[in-house]
């Protein structure tokens, strides 16, 4: 049986090259989907034939495909804003104008690119998945969102970090009532799905099979047009493969945002603050470079994140039109916040509802504590590496100033240069050695300060994105107490309510499974931190010890 | 035959004893100078005799004696003020008043004491010895003190520390026209007098025959009248005799006065600087004993300093009545500045004065950029202590209070305290490690920094006194140039300018072998206290590395 697909979006193929273009809704039948890098091969209604991206259409069911269905209202797509930045530079555009003001291209990076580019395009997206979901009958939209709101100041959402666009959130995701009233039902394959099993009396993420890790070399400023505009741009290195990936802050401010919106029950670690404190563009751009690098340590490392399509695609694709084409089909992905728990696979045993609101109610104090503490840590990393690369350098010059001078008056007093005596020399070297422990001062956080403040600033994230994890649990909870109380009045069928109950412990399950990852990950990751912290430090006060001791050796005994 | 005295004070003598009343300026004839204790009997006009003390009296030479000379007005003397402070405590004295308001008599015996029981005394002594000297015929005495302040301008006298009552110095000890003259003419015996050699080429004073030490100990808060009055003593033990003299602020003050007086081409190392810091009294005491201890040492190390009357007196006097006997005479004492040069014995060789003066001028320029060095040093060791003490303890205690709540967040997670983890205990380690080093940097100062800048002290002090060294010694030789004119104009006679030629280059050797004792002392001294502060230091910061170590072995492996 021939398989068709329908367009999701308009798509124009290159003149006199076997692409073809497609427009939104029609109807193709597909012919060959082994042409690689994303394109699929496909003839249309008028008997044409040709290439066309395969993020660019849907697979329609055997169902679907006899009749002739209307295509979903499609997105006002400005394909200007969709490549690689490429074509915002026409003439006139003030993109373009900002992008030649800040040749640096870091600014436009963070501030501008990474908005204009993805932010709005996504938006509509998420106002139309809005309109497309089925509210419960008798209840209207507002009502969830009003209700959602409640719960999640019942948690005090206000200690984690405050999302970009949450008002664009699509409430659906988090009351989930498709998932748990199972009005979305979706084949997820089997090589999606994702375990949850019990390790001794705790339930766990099924372990990562085929570990990886993921190098962020030290940046590359690109450049565009002949250098009319260049940009930052970070070499990632897959240990899978070995094949190096380029991407710029925007491809993973994107990527964060796709994650953060599939992975409502997952805290997503952060990407660099942009707080971040540097005195030169270099420094600056290594600090963000390390911050990368645990955001993607972190990916690496969870049982979840580490094999996700929108990561994979994100660490993998090399190819222009395939990453167009995967960013299209991961913006289209239908299995966000709680319909995602259609993936998961958790033990057959029912949850006993009460261990599970203690553990996170208990979890919810911790955590509450934790970003506090965590917060704490990273100021203070921060504030301490400004004082020793100020004040403490700056005192460290002043004696070293004032022995120098002592020791310049001292030869005054010894006719000429060569007639130096040990003392005059011994205190001069006295004085150098000050200044080069200010030196040392001055370099040293970024061995045990900085390093330090960018772990605390990953757990900040993880700890901010807690609380909303635990009120869409939360919710989930809520609803199910309200299926019950509808079910005892009769307006729901026992059958279903038993549905609710199972999907709502895949919730419980993930939840438990998540703090438990996160525990078990802290306890690992803040050992090695704490210990390589205090080596860097011990270090640091040898050196001085050594600096001072080869001082000392100058003067007569 | 008989001896004359003349009372240069009222003294009144307790009624119903042996002592007898006398009156300024009123002659007596000397039974007895052999009561000891500073006592002498005497026969007034009326016939009466009596104990008076011996340093109220002056003895008058033989020529003095047939003649009723009309006594020098008398200084306001207010006997209440006069002795060890007993007597100013009648009722209705304001001193009494401040003395119970102030019950640690610190700041009393450091603000109050020093000055009122002194100052005045003194000042006004030295007035009158200022209008004693005979002027240079045709030259009014106003001339000299401004071609004095002329001089010293020229050696920019800023430079140096601003001496106290400075405005109250006769002129004729800087001017020293008295010894240049040879008008004063004293018999110095042989034990008193002091002789510069030829060591290679350099002129030095002989060297201490008996070298001997004074240690000043701990001071104690001792008390008068019941408790009533309470003042610090500083206990002084030399090491040539073992016993231990209990001295005051106020003692050294006066003791500093009259080596100040005395030795114009000395200069007094400092006592302890009232801008001295401590943050509570103990160890604001304890700077200050240390500070005397750097001035005892100076006086014990210097050939001419550490065998003068005055100070040995200080060092070893027990006894009240001989106390005050020993003070009289040191105020009366006649070889104050140049006079003093009476006392020194040079070799015979004539100088050359182009190398004299090429040699004051390049000490010069050297005590110019020394005082600059050595304000400098001073002063960073007392910021520098401030900052350790606040800001670098504060910093360590922001860092260590971080971990310790973290580690109490992470303790939240693991239940009851019994189950704290390894690593929770290791973090709260670390924290504690921090706030210790804190304490430590708050403690260290006082073996590194605080001595440091004590001996920087001493060498402010040192160094400040040299520019006025430099100006005596300019004045004496500009006063020889003025009467080789003189000679040259047939107003002075041949034999005359030899002897002041002679007594010049006595002043000349003065000062060569005073800049080569400093710099010697110097050398010795500045080598040992750099490696002391180095090895501090060391200790200090293996100190540090040594707790990192420590807290190291909490985590796991």
């Amino acid at each position: 049986m021939t398989t068709q697909v329908q367009a999701l979006y308009d798509f124009s193929g290159e003149p006199n090259t076997t692409e073809m273009s497609i427009t939104c809704g029609e109807i193709l039948t597909l012919i060959n989907t082994e042409i690689g890098e994303g394109w699929w091969e496909g003839r249309n209604s008028k008997g044409e034939t040709g290439l066309f991206p395969a993020a660019y259409v849907r697979k329609l069911a055997p169902e679907e495909s006899v009749q002739t269905k209307a295509a979903p209202a499609a997105p006002r797509y400005d394909q200007a804003n969709d490549d690689w930045g490429d074509q915002q530079f026409s003439a006139g555009d003030s993109n373009f104008q900002r992008g030649t003001s800040h040749e640096e291209g870091w600014d436009d990076d963070w501030d501008d690119d990474t908005y204009s580019e993805i932010g709005p395009v996504q938006q509509q997206n998420k106002t139309q998945y809005n309109q497309q979901l089925t509210p419960l009958p008798g209840m209207p939209i507002s009502d969830y969102n009003h209700h959602n709101e409640d719960t999640a100041s019942n948690y005090g959402s206000s200690v984690g970090t405050v999302k970009k666009n949450s008002s664009f959130k699509p409430s659906s995701k988090v009351t989930g009532e498709s998932y748990l009233l199972a009005t979305l039902n979706v084949e997820v394959p089997d090589s999606e799905k994702v375990y949850i099993v019990q390790e001794e009396d705790r339930y766990e993420w099924w372990p990562i099979t085929q570990p990886y890790t993921v190098t962020v070399a030290s940046p590359k400023k690109e450049s565009k047009f002949k250098g009319i505009k260049s940009f930052i741009a970070y070499q990632l290195t897959p240990s899978f493969n070995n094949i190096q990936v380029s991407r710029r802050y925007k491809h993973f401010d994107w990527l964060h945002e796709r994650l953060q919106e599939k992975f409502t029950l997952i805290p997503i670690p952060p990407l660099p603050d942009k707080q971040i404190s540097g005195r030169y563009d270099e420094q600056l751009i290594e600090r963000r470079r390390v911050q990368l690098q645990e955001f993607v340590d972190w990916m690496c490392r969870h049982p979840v994140l580490s094999k996700c399509e929108v990561w994979q695609h994100f660490l993998t694709c090399t190819d222009e039109k395939r990453w167009k084409a995967g960013k299209r089909q991961a913006e289209r992905d239908a299995l966000l916040g709680l319909n995602y728990c259609i993936s998961i696979v958790v033990p057959e045993k029912a949850l006993l509802q009460s261990q599970v609101d203690h553990i996170a109610e208990q979890c919810h104090m911790f955590i509450n504590s934790m970003d506090t503490s965590v917060k704490s840590v990273a100021n203070m990393c921060m504030a301490h590496t400004k004082k020793l690369q100020t004040s403490y350098k700056a005192d460290c010059q002043k004696v070293g100033e004032a022995f120098c001078s002592l020791a310049a008056s001292l030869s005054l007093d010894e006719g000429s240069l060569a007639s130096t005596s040990k003392l005059t020399t011994a205190i001069k070297m006295t004085g150098s050695a000050y200044i080069d422990i200010g030196r040392m001062y001055d370099d040293q956080p970024k061995y045990d300060w900085e390093p330090l403040g960018d772990k605390f600033h990953l757990y900040k994230g993880i700890v901010g994105g807690f609380p909303d994890v635990l009120n869409t649990h939360k919710s989930a909870i809520q609803k199910k107490r309200e299926y019950e109380r509808q079910t005892a009045e009769n307006k729901m069928q026992v059958a279903q309510l038993n549905e609710v109950i199972r999907r709502t412990d895949v919730v419980s399950y993930s939840l438990l499974a998540e703090i438990n990852h996160f525990k078990a990950e802290r306890t690992k990751d803040l050992n090695a931190t704490m210990q390589k912290f205090l080596r860097q430090q011990i270090t640091f006060y040898k050196r001085v010890v050594e600096k001072l001791e080869t001082t000392l050796k100058y003067y007569d005994e």
